[in-house]
């Protein structure tokens, strides 16, 4: 894609002697490592890093931070090298800190509903951790990602329609700045009115204003009762317009996820499922045993009036994991419709009212030109992706996706809503980002930008151009 | 209490000129006016501004701001006084905006469960505007306080343990900055990753940074079944373990407030009830007219596990209306205990494994030192309140309630809980935010206060010392 290869000085020499000496082994700047390092799941080309370190702690990050602050060298956090905009990809060279090594669960305290862990834990390896404990923690945006990532982008998921996002999720951060100093951004208490908000100010600044090491969150007691259900409709309107009316009425889904015809059959075939093949919502309850049968009833109800089929139980833990396997598997299922493919995610997020019209207008405007595209959707929270496949050699193919996906975000601002629910902005995002906020807006955040990394060190070249002031 | 006079320059008669053109007889120097802006409910003495003026638009806000930035003129957003720290006192003079007269509600979108309000409009405002959708804003800090000074705040109350504070409430605000610009914060849409939260950097952020003048709110629908529930118990160790074990199962009462016997006292002299003079839990639940029963029942057993008497129940609305108010009025009941005296009001925040631990040592503290004090909490939160009535013309008095706070704050801290869980920093505790954040952050904080207002304007003198750079 887009080559964005920028003019940028080689690797001091001193520099990389330094962290030679101080990280040995857990220094890298052989090719494979780099290349790696330099790409994420987005469709852009590799743009590696001049050098990776695998840091180990806080105090190694700050150093690594004070060192590159001092020879004024770029710095890209690494967690798992899941994001989809760019976020990781070095367009300024410079050191990449892989945090994935940072991978200790600080402290649990079940009593409070918070954990404490390094930047390198994922959500699955939390879970894991805290299995005995009665607890979970329900952010889980489909890659098994790094929660320092997580934050990082403020990531959500299927469960954010209960449980909020990272934003309502992250309690505190252990942040490294610009010139290496370390700061922590709030405490365990469950909510503050100590002061500016650091603490949702890094999360979703995608390492451009500084890089977390440790994440506070908040955890959840395990429902009493859980049971998922798969529903089909005849259109997606129907599915669309049962979620509206589930949420006005305020009932406490914890996760309710669109799939499109396209997106149930790539699904079917890549997890060995027999979904009907129609427009489908996927229902998760959580809550006592009869507050989840009354939510079913409810949503049922909801549902049957609207046209659907009967829902179709999952109750067993097995079952239940292997329908939310299939939905989290849904993009590599979907490269599967055209082989030698690449998929281009979009990500609006709109106002319920808004969804079945944003929803509805995007697919005619697909099919107008002739894309291989799936819609997939966190609808409860207004939020959905399509994902349109095209040939990575074919510029036309691929000028004429990102042209949808223009005229989506056109739609989705013009509806109220965003350019990205869940994704970030990274390099893909840039230009949206402008038109979403306006100008005014945009210079408060370069500001900021400015004001806490002046030397442009911490991801450059992503979320706002550095330089550029805006006409207002 | 301390006398916060600082040097500053008279008011210009250019801009006096200049705004009285223009604002005519929304424009006022009368010294009962200004003193009554130069005053909130905390305990300080009046610091009155200049010149106060009532804005109706943000086009107004912004013509102000555009004026007294030219003439570097500090400038004071007023809302309905009620803040606790000192917010409003406007300590180097300066022009008040009075946003009152913005009181109105600029959309209502049940179907996204949205509200769209300019600043000045209180949450019992919109409640009662909204009343006919079957929509409420839960957001309650005691006072009827505007939903822009709540967002400048980060205010929260007694349904935050269920429906968050401003800081998960607030969707997007509009904002006059500095220099006189106005932006956008965020859109309508439930969530978003569009680059850096500027919505949640104003919440909070006390007119620090902007001059907030829209404020887009989160609406719930109202629950199916409502109840309200008194408890005593023979203990307020017992009291807050029974909270607790009831937010370990995840229990989701909208409302558990702790009262003292002392608290409870006053409250059944002030507001003619006669509760149990022992400690209490004002408890409300909110659901299905299952769910509440369930709830309830789950919660009894728990309270009756840990000694407490039967439950008292409310379920007619006046009688629940008749229990609220008494709650929110303690603050006036108490002032009755000791007349001619006046309240100093602390608010800690703790993880709720420390709860029971804080408020007991903080009763000791309290006892030892002879205060005549009550306590009240929103427990669910691990948030409580002292309230120590003091004689505003004995020094020693006050010098020894400020002690108490100041350990009781200490003791918050070591717990890893906050200064402040709702009430703001103000002037009252910008000592206490240096303790708690530390010095680089705290660094942090007045590097984006120097930026997004380099004259130092918007509101100066509040939450960080402008100039003075805390060595790391």
């Amino acid at each position: 894609m887009t080559n964005m290869t920028a003019a940028h000085s080689p690797l001091s020499s001193d520099l990389l002697i330094a962290l030679q000496h101080q990280f040995t082994d857990r220094c890298s700047t052989s090719k494979s490592v780099r290349e790696h390092h330099g790409t994420d799941e987005s469709f852009y080309d590799a743009m590696p890093p001049d050098l990776v370190v695998y840091a180990q702690s806080t105090a190694e990050v700050a150093s690594i931070m004070q060192l590159c602050h001092s020879y004024n060298t770029p710095v890209i956090a690494y967690g798992a090298g899941s994001s989809l905009e760019g976020h990781v990809l070095a367009i300024h060279g410079g050191v990449c800190i892989d945090l994935s090594q940072m991978n200790r669960v600080i402290a649990v305290h079940p009593e409070d509903l918070t954990a404490t862990v390094q930047a390198g834990v994922t959500r699955k390896q939390i879970n894991l951790e805290i299995k005995d404990s009665g607890l979970f923690f329900p952010i889980d945006p489909g890659a098994d990602a790094t929660l320092g990532g997580m934050s990082a982008t403020r990531a959500s998921g299927t469960n954010a329609v209960r449980y909020g996002t990272m934003r309502e999720n992250v309690l505190a951060l252990t942040v490294v700045c610009a010139d290496g100093s370390v700061i922590k951004t709030g405490t365990r208490a469950k909510k503050s009115a100590a002061g500016y908000d650091l603490t949702r100010l890094f999360v979703g600044s995608e390492g451009t204003l500084g890089i977390i090491t440790e994440v506070t969150v908040k955890l959840y007691p395990l429902p009493e009762a859980i049971s998922a259900a798969v529903c089909s409709f005849p259109s997606t309107a129907a599915a669309v317009q049962s979620v509206i009316q589930i949420m006005q009425l305020g009932v406490p889904v914890a996760r309710v996820e669109f799939i499109d015809t396209s997106g149930v059959q790539a699904i079917n075939a890549y997890s060995k499922l027999a979904l009907p093949v129609q427009p489908l919502l996927l229902f998760e309850f959580h809550g006592s045993v009869n507050g989840v049968r009354e939510q079913a009833e409810l949503v049922q109800e909801i549902a049957r009036d609207n046209g659907s089929a009967d829902f179709e139980w999952a109750t067993h833990p097995e079952d239940r994991s292997r329908l939310w396997t299939a939905r989290h598997n849904a993009y590599f299922a979907l490269l599967q419709l055209r082989p030698g493919s690449r998929a281009i995610s979009t990500d609006c997020c709109v106002p319920i009212s808004h969804l079945a019209e944003c929803i509805l207008e995007t697919q005619i405007d697909c099919d107008k030109h002739g894309l291989i595209y799936t819609i997939i959707g966190h609808v409860g929270d207004g939020n959905f992706h399509v994902l349109m496949l095209v040939d990575p050699n074919n510029p036309t193919e691929i000028a004429n996706a990102e042209a949808v996906n223009q005229r989506m975000v056109n739609r989705a601002i013009a509806m109220d809503g965003t350019c990205t629910g869940e994704h970030g902005v990274g390099l893909h995002k840039m230009e949206f980002l402008i038109q979403e906020h306006g100008a005014p807006a945009i210079n408060v955040m370069r500001s900021i930008k400015q004001t806490l990394d002046p030397k442009n060190l911490l991801n450059p070249g992503k979320i706002i151009h550095w330089d550029v002031v805006l006409e207002e």
